[in-house]
């Protein structure tokens, strides 16, 4: 059995965004030296998602608004903005519905996807340094 | 380390449709020869589910007029649909929710599940060929 | 490769309950001696979650009141309940809504976790004797 783990750190400009990482996905599958197994690809904040769907910069602007309606920002809605200071209640409601991780199948040496399925980020709350863990097993 | 990979493939003639797979997860478990691991079961489209809940005909009604209510499939509200001619936004947003992947734990020689819990593909956009992944890994 | 399971039973006193389990994941990865892997966290029942979030009093008040406008109780509302006699179709929206699992990546030894990531299960239906199983797979 082999794994291997890698990081990603990114530092929005946008308080929401959602980037693209399946290359990184790739190469850590890669650096393991895996042909079969999996890649889990996990974010390491509380306020941010990795999911699996589309390249296609429409659907991002709709999940966003989508998201927005889903659980508002609206800081004064919620206690754990009020308790702590902090301001995004929000962003945890969104990560928890989208959820923060996927295990993407690794099959004779490639990640094994559907003809459009891509992994991405999602940022909630983001301008500031934030990590991926990307950590694949197999043989 | 043993693994095991195998696909299954629907046509569904509703465009949503929820269709039990467990006797299917447990043909791959069965053909991977494990007796500890996991099963992970993966749609392999980005308008579809994969999720654990019960085997019960009104719940399943009950989960796709609910899903009516989170993402409404109103094409004119998206994007997505403009932008690509699609009509399908609200089954990516679906697939989001629910989530595409489940991972089903194997001890003893069988799918270590509780009393009630059954593994289901959810269609959110069918009527054309779409797949699952069914990959077992342990030993 | 190295195996190790372990179930949790929880039988809360309020209906809705949402309670730290982290030291609880973090005994089995030492149950198993494993120091690169995964540990799999998953509800057995269908009206419950496993999630990953902050330890954060105000957050889980939040999420509860957050569960009852995204999947309202209301009994009379669903087929489920009308079916089976039970009231619970609500808890098992609730589930899907957050997923009923999560995989813990381990890296040297530790959960490698961000710093204010924790596992969570979500009782979404208590006051009843409901299981979680825990199961750590690498080496």
């Amino acid at each position: 059995m082999k794994t291997h783990t890698s990081y990603l750190t990114f530092n929005t400009k946008k308080r929401q965004e959602i980037i693209d990482i399946t290359d990184e996905v790739e190469e850590c599958r890669a650096a393991a030296g895996i042909s079969e197994g999996f890649v889990l690809v996990s974010a390491m904040h509380i306020s941010a998602s990795v999911f699996v769907n589309d390249h296609e910069p429409g659907l991002w602007k709709d999940i966003l608004d989508w998201l927005d309606e889903i659980a508002p920002w609206s800081p004064e809605k919620y206690r754990h903005n009020s308790g702590t200071g902090e301001d995004n209640a929000a962003a945890h409601l969104r990560s928890l519905t989208i959820g923060h991780e996927v295990i993407v199948p690794v099959t004779k040496g490639r990640l094994d996807f559907g003809p459009w399925q891509r992994v991405f980020y999602g940022e909630w709350d983001g301008r500031r340094a934030k990590r991926v863990i990307l950590k694949a097993m197999g043989e």
